[in-house]
C-alpha cells in the first residue's frame, strides 16, 4: 500500500446508495448519499452507481490519487468471482445482475462484491468494536436482521457458497413467526425492524391495539420501526413487548452459537440498534437464561462504534485487502 | 514421528472405560474394555485407568516399542491446560478432578485431556467419513448428544473455554422438553438416549401408551434406548415417533448452523447413531424444512466410519500431534 492510495466503499440498502472515497488508514475523504429507487430496475441502479463512483475516481485524479480498487457492499448473496448478486431479498430488481462485472468495465478499476453485514464485520474489525478481538459473531439490525462471523482475526467464509453469517435465519423458535424467507421462527422474524412492525400490526388485528398514535399509523399504513421505537419510549406495552421479543430472540440465537462456537463476544449495528436500550436488558436476561456453558458475567455483546459508517468502512477496506492479496480482512 | 512409536487412546463413558495401544497410523495394538464404575469414586477411576494404560505401556516395552504420549477423552468441559476434568453430567465424580495429571505422573507419560466428542471429531478427521472435508460438523449421538466443529481441515477450539462445539445444549424449541442441563429444548433434550427414554416414560404417564413390551419395560424400570429402538423396529407408534422427534430436531440445529456458518457437511456418529434407518428420514425432511440458504441436494449427512472406536482413535491421533507440536489434528 502506498500512502496516497484511496478506495471507494460502496453501500447499496433498499432505500439509499451510499459510495465514499477512503484512504487506507479509514479517512472517509468524501462521502456522497443517493436514492437507490429500485423502482427503475436494475439497468438505472447501475448506471447510477456507475455514475457516483466515477465522480469519485475523478476527485480522487484532481488531487493526483487514484483509486486502486473498489468494495461492493450488497446486502443479499453474492458469487464472489462472477461479480454478481445472486439473490437479494431488499433489492430483488438485483438478483442474478452482474453489478460488479458492470461497474468494473466502466471504471476499469478492480471491484470486489461481498455482502454488506461481512462489510459491517470487517469494518468494525478494522476500526471499531471489534478491533482486538479475534473470534466474534456481527449482527446488523435493519428492516432485516444481516450476520457474520469473525474467526481467527478474519472474516470467516465457509465453503463459499455466496453466503455467511446468516444469524437473521437461524431459528430461534419453530411455533414463531413466519420469516419473509419462507421459513418459520427466524430470527429476523423476531428481531428486524419489520418485525417490529408486523408485531404491532398483529396486535391490532387481534385487537390487543385498538387504539391511540400506534394504532392511528398502523391503520393508515404510515408505521415505521422508528415509530415502534418512539411509541416504547413513552411507554406504550404493546410496542415495548416488541423490543422485548426482539432482545429475547437475540440473546437465544446469541447463545446458541456461543454454545456451539466456544466463543464470547457478539457486536450488534445496523440502524435498528440505536433502539440499544429498550432491547439490551432482555437480550441479557435471553443470553443468561438460554446458556449452560457459561456464565452471564463471561458473555460480552457490545455495540458496533462506526455506526452508518462500518459496512461502508468495510468495504473499503475488502477493496484494499483483496489488491493487495491480504486475503478477506 | 518414528515408525515405531506408539500411543495409547483413552475414552471413559460413564459405563466402560476404553484404552488402546494405537501406532501412528491408526492401526490398534491391543484394546482393552473394563467398567468405568463410578460409583466407587474418582479416586477408584484414576487407579483403575491407571492400571489399564500401565499394561499397555509394558506391552509396547515388552516388543521394544515405546508409548510415546496418552490421549485421554471424557465426556464433559474439560481444563486443557491442568490436566483437569471441570464438568462431566455422566462422570460427575470426576468434577474437578486431575485425573490427567495424576496418569501422567504415575507413568511418566505425557497425557493430553479432551472432550470425547471433540475425539470423535480428530477421529473421523483422521481415519474416518471427515477424512477428506475441510469444514464439517460433528455430532455423536449417545446418552447425551455431543458435538464438534472441525474448520480448516483442524479441530476448531474457540476462545479455549473449556468446551467445544456443544450442539446439544443449543435451543431447538424453547417450548421443548426440560434438559438435564437446566435448560429448556435442547437438542440433548429431543435426540438423545435419555430423551428416547424420557419420550416414552413422559407418553406412559400422559396415558398415551398403557400397555404392551414398551409400557411394560417402562413401568418396570427396565427401558433402555435399545428398547426403544427394537419397538420402533417392530412398528410401535410411540417409539417411531421418538425416534421422528430425533430427527425433527438435528434437521433443525444442523440447518441453523450451516445457515449460520456457511458450510455443509455434517458426520454423526456414538452408540445411538445405530438407529439411523429410524431418524435420517426425517432428519432430511427437517433440513430442508429449516434452511432458506442451501437445497436439500447440497446438504451432506453421513454416518461416521469408525464406529465404536472414533473417539479412541482420535484420543491417540491428539497424543501424537501434541507430542510432534502440530497443533489439535
Amino acid at each position: 500500500m502506498k500512502d496516497r492510495d484511496l478506495y471507494i466503499g460502496v453501500d447499496i440498502g433498499g432505500t439509499h446508495m451510499r459510495t465514499a472515497l477512503i484512504d487506507g488508514y479509514g479517512n472517509i475523504h468524501k462521502h456522497q448519499k443517493v436514492q437507490t429507487d429500485i423502482a427503475k430496475g436494475a439497468v438505472q441502479t447501475s448506471a447510477r452507481l456507475v455514475n457516483q463512483c466515477s465522480r469519485l475516481v475523478n476527485e480522487a485524479l484532481e488531487n493526483q490519487r487514484k483509486v486502486e480498487s473498489i468494495g461492493l457492499g450488497v446486502a443479499g448473496k453474492v458469487d464472489h468471482l462472477g461479480g454478481r448478486v445472486i439473490f437479494s431479498p431488499n433489492l430483488p430488481h438485483l438478483n442474478g445482475y452482474p453489478l460488479a462485472v458492470e461497474l468494473e468495465q466502466h471504471l476499469q478499476v478492480p471491484v470486489f462484491i461481498e455482502n454488506d453485514a461481512n462489510l459491517f464485520g470487517i469494518g468494525e474489525h478494522w476500526l471499531g468494536a471489534g478491533r482486538h478481538i479475534d473470534n466474534w459473531i456481527g449482527v446488523t439490525l435493519g428492516t432485516g436482521v444481516g450476520g457474520c462471523l469473525i474467526l481467527n482475526g478474519g472474516l470467516w467464509n465457509g465453503d463459499d457458497l455466496g453466503y455467511m453469517g446468516e444469524i437473521g435465519h437461524t431459528i430461534v423458535d419453530p411455533h414463531g413467526p413466519w420469516c419473509v424467507c419462507g421459513l418459520k421462527g427466524c430470527l429476523e422474524a423476531h428481531s428486524s425492524g419489520r418485525a417490529l412492525m408486523e408485531g404491532v400490526e398483529g396486535a391490532v388485528s387481534e385487537k390487543e391495539l385498538n387504539s391511540g398514535r400506534l394504532y392511528d399509523l398502523c391503520t393508515t399504513g404510515e408505521l415505521t420501526p422508528e415509530q415502534v421505537y418512539q411509541s416504547a419510549r413513552r411507554g406504550n406495552a404493546t410496542a415495548n413487548r416488541m423490543f422485548e421479543r426482539m432482545g429475547w430472540a437475540l440473546g437465544l440465537a446469541i447463545a446458541n452459537l456461543f454454545t456451539f462456537l466456544g466463543i464470547r463476544h457478539a457486536i450488534i449495528g445496523g440502524g435498528v440498534s440505536a433502539s440499544w436500550e429498550l432491547f439490551i436488558a432482555p437480550l441479557h436476561k435471553s443470553l443468561a437464561k438460554h446458556s449452560c456453558m457459561l456464565d452471564e458475567s463471561s458473555m460480552v455483546i457490545v455495540k458496533g462504534l462506526l455506526g452508518d459508517n462500518a459496512a461502508l468502512l468495510g468495504a473499503a477496506r475488502l477493496a484494499q485487502n483483496r489488491i493487495h492479496g491480504r486475503g478477506q480482512t
